[in-house]
This record gives structure tokens, C-alpha cells and sequence, in this order.
């Protein structure tokens, strides 16, 4: 049989992240969000922490237009060693202060499993990103300590390597992981990586896991955006992942896919009154 | 420059299918329905036509859902020479029976340009299958007659080959076209295709044609069909092509991916509150 | 279980295309010519027939350079309506004088049922090109002529799917079928596309039926061809499938692709090299 | 313009990795192996390290049928938590035991940044995993020390991608890196992975670093792997990474992919062959 190594999509009985081992919904708590439950959860901020003024700004009109955690990158993985890496350290203690303005939880990226302990003091979420979705030290790091994990997809990995990744976080100790879906690499070139929307509702079979989605990247253009937004919560996300800049035109990094503070509040009302449909809100 | 080849993703402005043609969209009527207009357009029914009961009893139960047009296969693509290949001529004969009980008009695949004529005797809209997206001698056959076309994008083609096989049957003189994405083929496994739902709103921009989505075809199990097209219409697709059937486990072909009479209807009720938040109506 | 439609890539014993229905490779005569045998078949010639100067002075570069058979579009799909089509019958007619004039067999493409008849008249071997892999009508009609027919795999085809086209065409009546591996589409953008080296020898288990190997499109871009063409003889082809032009920067379609002369007879004598490693000739 | 993000294939003309940078082949020492010389480079070994007497046995068997490096894991990367990952550091005394009886050097995996002055001090070569690719903090690491480094390519990225992830080794300091490709996900599920084969000339030209091939993970079958290795080296690959078991079918990991012994000296014999073709030897 030529393809036996692709035949166990459904995991097995005992792996933790299975609907089987557990039938409810997984709801985590990040202050006094919920995640995973009847609210849908927006995660908005710049791609990167650029500036004590640019995240504290940007903090504040995501706070206004409803979103309940900020995100943004001080340690960045770029595809070319040449392109801005973030702040760094200083990053972090912005995202601090932003918090302290607004209230806001703070979502954003860890690169090495040396880093964990640094990221995990000032974020309340650790974001795995796609390029380390099966940096296995990486996950057992993250498994090992208590603040809540967002793992994105791999934009080359399956929905079983998706949820075989989570397992590695959860078997180390850590329950609390949340899915990204962020598009997944295709031949079609008039997007940036094609949203995989099927995967809402398979992953929503297979685990218990809260499952967000990531438009920004998934189609890598701002006028696009909100449109996939609704689509994501349509078919039932738990939430959402989107790069919002004051000024997107002159942001470091993603500024093509950020969209504006504008933008970012009729995306919030649109996906409100879908969300309603569904019995849940923003 | 190694890749020239993709570079011509804007169609040219010349171009009948392109929004630099025409601004307004284009909107196509059949019978009393519009396709493209206001109203979310759904066709529904059996992947094949299976006998004169059959396709009677799903017409009057996708009538009775709200469905506006009624689907069926009388000539088969299958994979394999030895799958059903669909009753061929008779199936015409009992889809125009089911016509004259129901009213809803017809939309059915033609496979070669000698079946032209009989098709179009028969059908109220001409389907192209995703198979033959690119036979050119077949669009250009469709492109002399009068009847709408549904033009269904090939799972291995571009969004610019999809409007560029469009261009085929409106520059032959044929300016009813309907672009239907449903699903493309990706390295994922656990669903049969992957549903490009960034397809909508780039082609919305791209081209002024009516787009509907298949999510049968696109994710192939009916347990997530419903979820799909809450999404599809939820990102502004103009109507659902969807697969019926009255007792799915005994269908000829793709019983897997049909909905029962009843998931259906529950389709049909969820999608209207989504259209009624973007101002549509079913 | 998610997955069950990928769960038949080997073909039932009672294919007609499968090794398990004959053991021995199929060996086709075209000519004095044999493919499938031990040696080496070239088709080498233009993208399209353009011109009688052009088509008879390039017959004479591949025949002078041991190329076997000579190929030349008459009937070209091409992806825009506003690309040159061929030149149709004329295109037959001087492919005709080039036969005359070398002696060498000539395969061209057919694109409708209702052309078989005529190319049949003037093609030693009938093409079926990649957007046309599962026309099944088309499929049909070269299978109730006696010309051999050369299958070329469409770019989001599977090899199962290939399969199972050349099983319509032998269940037609038409025994005499050459696959063609001509690259797949990908997300890597740096070639037009993925030549699926692996196809070969996976061909070679699963099927009697020769098999050859189109680098032209693979690559996209004249300069990698020959490296490819030695690859393709390496892991065990029967043949290749090259384009070659006397002026490959005047060409009319896919002058990036295509070998001058001078190339042409360099990847000869190294695909002989090859060959003769593998106890084969040219 | 919606594909501006894939138009920087052309490494620019400062990158280090760029063949405009330097033009003349990288050739790197390893003991007294050359890598991306004349000489055809053989890595072969055990995809795992399970035990004393295995991985000496398997060095003594490749040695002998003329590989020139022993590879074996260590520290494993698996999609699953549950398998086995690897013996550790006591792998690493092993192979170090192997390297004393045998006199090949090793190339071993190293999978987080603190790993890598422990690897360094056992292995000749570095291994970063296709997993790894993007692993920013780990080639930052290996590009601080003084061993060579195979970097195998993701199976989600580009060639460009690859390249990048290269320059950030180089910017790092260490020049001595050898690309590797080890197929990449495509829709075809009859083959574990496509091989890439195209990838081997397009690399040629953009860059002067060694390029490898791995036919074993490509295409994931034993019997398939001698087939791809000719066409590795026809194409012009400067060597190749093969697993080899003394009993494949008792392999504790990738055993259905691993060649025996007499199945690797046939390998070997035959892209000899090839390589003398080439005027390169092994």
C-alpha cells in the first residue's frame, strides 16, 4: 500500500488533545477573557512593536473598537537575515506598558526555548509561530511552563501535524493551547498563502481546542481582510488574529496586510452581528 | 527573471471578464431568478439524476428549503471508465419532467462540444466542470450559445486561468457567466480539497462576474458542508451549489458529500440570517 | 475514517493498465520505431508548427541529431483566447511535408472527438495535453482509433488519476498508450513547475505502459533542460518529449523554453551517455 | 500588484550565498573529504542511532561499498511525542565510537541552539532538519561555530526561503554550508514527498554552495531510492544523504524507506557510472 503514512488522520484514543479524551469545549482564561467560549476573542495590534508611542496608540484603538487582546512582535522571524528583528527585549517592556495603559492581555512570539522564561514573565500568551510549529525543544518549553500558548500552523504541515504539535505542548504539562489556522502554502499566487477554511470545522471534530484564525496573513492584503474575518467566525472560529497599524503604509514590517485603526472598527462591528447569528459576541 | 510566467495576474484592461471593463456587476437572469443581484442564489440537488422518482421528490424538497435552481448530473466525468457515467440523454428527459413540477429551472454539465445543442435544449444554465476548465473547444461551444454558464474552477488552476477560460466563452459571444470555486487541490489530506475562500473577494475585485461557491465538492464530507457555506456567504459569495440528496447512503455517486433533506433546510435557514446581516436576502 | 477517497492509488487487478494485468512492458511500434523497448525515444520540435521553412529546417536539426520522432503543434490550447491558436489543418499539412521530407514520424495534439478523425489522418501519434487529461470524451475518441496516443498527466492530477485517463483509453479499444510526466504544479515559484521525478519509477511498478518524460515544461526555461533530460533518462524513462526551435527568441509560443539546435545535440549525447549506463541506446 | 511578495527570487547581488557574490563553487573540507568538489560525496547510515553494535555494523557495511560520511540520529525530531526520539548524547558517543573503528566522519542532527557546542564536539557535519529550516536562533548558532552544516530544505519553502535561511549561517559567520533537498509537499500522495529535481540546476546557478540530495525522504519507499539517486547525480548533484539499515525491516524509524546493505552497494555501483559520465567520481 503506497500511502500508509498518511492513513492516521484521526489521533488515537488516548492523545490529549482528542475529542475523545475530552468531549467540552476547552475554555482558557487569559485575566478575565475567555477563550474557547461563547465570546469571540480578537487578538489585534501591529505585526511589530515599532515604538513606546506606536503600541500604546495602536493599544488603545483596538481597546476602543472592542478587541480583547493586543498583540505585536518584539522578537520577529524573518525570512531574510537583513529584514528588522524586532526590538527584542525592549519590545517586551513596551507591550508592558501598553498593558498597564490599556488593561489589554498581551499575545506575542517566543523563538527559542532560552527565551521562554524572558517572554513568558511580560506576555500572558506565548505565540508559537508557523516556522516553529515542529520546533519540538520549543514546544516542550512552552509545555513547561503556565501562561497559555497560541500555535500556529505550519504552512506546509497538516491538520494531524497541527494537532500532533499541540500534543507535544500539552504531554509536557501545559493544557492551555489555542489553534491558529493561517493559511496554508498553494500554487495559487494572487494571494499570499491560502486560508485554509476547512480546517475549522474538522479541527472542531478532532479536538477540543479553541481554534482562532489569522486572516492577515492568510491572504496578505488589508482590502481583503475583513471579508475573511467574517468567513472565520462564520464558520466557527473562536477568534481572531489581526494586524492593526496606526499608519500601515508606514509600518516596519506586514504593513501591506495591516489594516487601519478605520478598517480595524467595521471589521469589529461586521464580525459582532455574525457572531450574534451564532449566539455568541464580541 | 525566473518568473515571468506569473506575472500577468491583473487582467489586462481590455479584458470582458475584468472590473476595468465593466464597474457595475454583472447580473444574469434565468427565468425569474437573478443571479448576481441582491438575492443569494442556491442551487441544489443530486450529483446524479438516478431515476424519474429521485430526481422529482429532491426537486420539490429543495424547492420546498428555498432553493432557486434545481441541479443534476445526466452526463457523468468520473475518474474511473468503470464509475457510473449518468443516464445520459434520459437524464435530460427526467430533469425537465422535474422542471415542469417544480418550475425551478435547471442547471447540468456538458462534457463535449457535440452535446451542446441537446444540453442547451434542456438546461436553463450549462455546467462546466472543474475537469474542463480548460477545454478550450468546449468554451468556445458555450460561448455561441444563449444559455448562462456555470464555469467551475479547475482544482489545479489559477484565478487567473479561471478568468482567462471565462474570456473564452464571452469573447465567442456568450456574456453569462457564472465563476464557481470548489476547492483546489493542497498537500492537506483530511478533507478532500481545500475551499480557496480568499477566491471571493480577490475575484470580486478582479472581475465583475457572479461567483458561487461549491463546498460540497470543496471539503466532501456533508457533516461540514453547512459550516462552509455559512462561510462562503458570509465573505460575499453570490450563491451555493450544493449537493442533496433523499437518502444519501444510497447514492450513485458522492453519498458522502451529500446533505440529507433536513441538514439542508437547516442550511438554508442559517445562511439567510448571514445574508440578511450583509443586506441579501435567499 | 477522513481520508478513504485517497485510499486506492493502486489500480484493481483488473486494470488494464496495470502491471498486475501484464506483467511485460507494452512496447509500441510507430514506424520502425519502438517505445517501450530498449531504446531511447526522443520527440524533439517545436511548441507550434509556424511556418513550412520553420517546421522542415527544424525536422532536419532533430533528425540530423538522432531525435526519432517529430513533434509540432497544429491545435494549440493556450490559456488566454487572444494567444496564437495554430495554425490549425494547415499546420497538419506542412507537418506532413516535414514527414515527407525526413521520414520522421510526427505527433501532434488533438483537442476535441470531433478532430480525431482528421489528425488521425496526418499524426503517427495523437496528444493529449494536460488540460485535456480528463476530457473523457476525448479520452473515448483516441481510444477507437488505431494511433497510439501519447497521455500527458494533468499538472493537479494524481498518478492514480493518470492511471485511470489511460484506462479509458484502453477500454476503448485503443491498447497503445504512452504517458507523459510533464511537471505539476507547486507552490515553488522559481520554475514554472515541479518535474515529479518520482513518478517514474512509481510508474514503472504500477503500470506495463512506456513512460517518457516532457523537461521542456517541467522547467520552463531552456537553460536547466538538459540536466533534467539526463535526470529523466537516469531514473529509467523510455523517452523524452523536448522542444526545440531553429530560432528559440523569434519563437511565437514558449521561446523561453525551448533548446536551439546547438543545445538540442549536446543533451543527445549526454542522454546517450546515460542510456548506454543502463544498457539502453538512443 | 498582487504577487509583489514572490518577486525577489534573484538573491540580490550583496547576499553571500549568491553565485554573483562568488562565482566559483564552494568546496568544503571535511577531514579529508571535499565536499562540492570532482568527488560524488556519500552520506549513509541509519536514520536513527539505536545501538552499539548497529551503528558500527552500518559504518563498516557503507564504508565498504565507498560511502564517504556516516550519518545517524541522536537527537530525533518526530511529528509525534510518543515515538522514539532518539538515544541523546549517548547516540552521540556511539557515533563518535563509529568515527574511531571505522574512520568516517559524521553528520548528526542538532535541534535547539543550546544542543549545538555538544553536537559540535562529536559531529564533523551539522545537520539542521527540514522542520528546522526556519529555526532563526538555531543556524544563528551553528553559523557561530567552525563545522560545516548541511541544511536540509523545508518542506514547505522555496527555493528562495532556502537560500535566505542559508545567508543567515553565512552572515552568522560560518561559510561552509552544504543545501540539501529532501523533497517538498505536494498534492500527490502515492510518494511520501516530491523530489524537487528542478531545484538542483536553478540552485547551481543562484548559488556556489554545495547541493545534496536526499532520495530516501523524497520519496519515502526502499525500492524507489536507487532510481532518484541516478538522477540526483545526473542532474548534477554534488551528493547524497541515504539511509541504510542492516535490517530495515526491524528499524526502530524509517525503516520502510531504508536500504539494505546490498540494495546501497548497488546504489553506489550504479551512480558511479553515472558520476564517470559526469567526469566526477566517487
Amino acid at each position: 500500500m503506497l500511502i500508509s503514512h498518511i492513513n492516521r488522520i484521526a489521533p488515537p484514543l488516548n492523545m490529549l488533545v482528542s475529542r475523545k479524551y475530552r468531549r467540552e469545549n476547552t475554555v482558557i482564561d487569559v485575566g478575565n477573557i475567555q477563550i474557547g467560549g461563547d465570546k469571540i476573542v480578537v487578538m489585534a495590534g501591529p505585526c511589530s512593536v515599532e515604538s513606546r508611542q506606536q503600541i500604546i496608540e495602536i493599544a488603545q484603538i483596538v481597546k476602543k473598537a472592542r478587541a480583547s487582546i493586543l498583540r505585536g512582535g518584539a522578537f520577529k522571524p524573518r525570512s531574510s537575515p537583513y529584514s528588522f528583528q524586532g526590538l527584542g527585549e525592549q519590545g517586551l517592556h513596551l507591550l508592558a506598558e501598553a498593558h498597564v495603559v490599556t488593561g489589554l492581555p498581551i499575545v506575542t512570539e517566543v523563538m527559542s526555548p532560552s527565551q521562554v522564561s524572558l517572554v513568558a514573565e511580560y506576555a500572558d500568551i506565548l505565540q508559537i509561530g508557523a516556522r516553529n510549529m515542529q520546533n519540538f525543544p520549543l514546544l516542550c518549553a512552552v509545555g513547561r511552563v503556565r501562561n497559555p500558548v497560541l500555535l500556529k500552523r505550519g504552512i506546509g504541515n497538516t491538520l494531524e501535524e497541527l494537532l500532533l504539535a499541540a500534543e507535544y505542548i500539552m504531554s509536557s504539562g501545559n493544557y492551555n493551547v489555542i489553534l491558529c489556522e493561517r493559511g496554508i502554502r498553494t500554487f495559487e499566487s494572487a494571494t499570499r498563502f491560502t486560508l485554509d477554511i476547512n480546517a475549522i470545522p474538522v479541527l472542531k471534530e478532532m479536538t477540543h481546542l479553541p481554534i482562532i484564525v489569522d486572516p492577515s496573513h492568510a491572504v496578505g492584503k488589508a482590502r481583503f481582510v475583513t471579508a475573511l474575518a467574517r468567513g472565520a467566525i462564520a464558520v466557527g472560529a473562536d477568534g481572531l488574529l489581526v494586524e492593526v497599524h496606526p499608519n500601515p503604509e508606514e509600518a516596519i514590517s506586514d504593513g501591506e496586510q495591516s489594516l487601519s485603526p478605520q478598517m480595524f472598527a467595521t471589521l469589529m462591528n461586521e464580525i459582532e452581528c455574525i457572531a450574534r447569528m451564532l449566539h455568541r459576541s464580541i
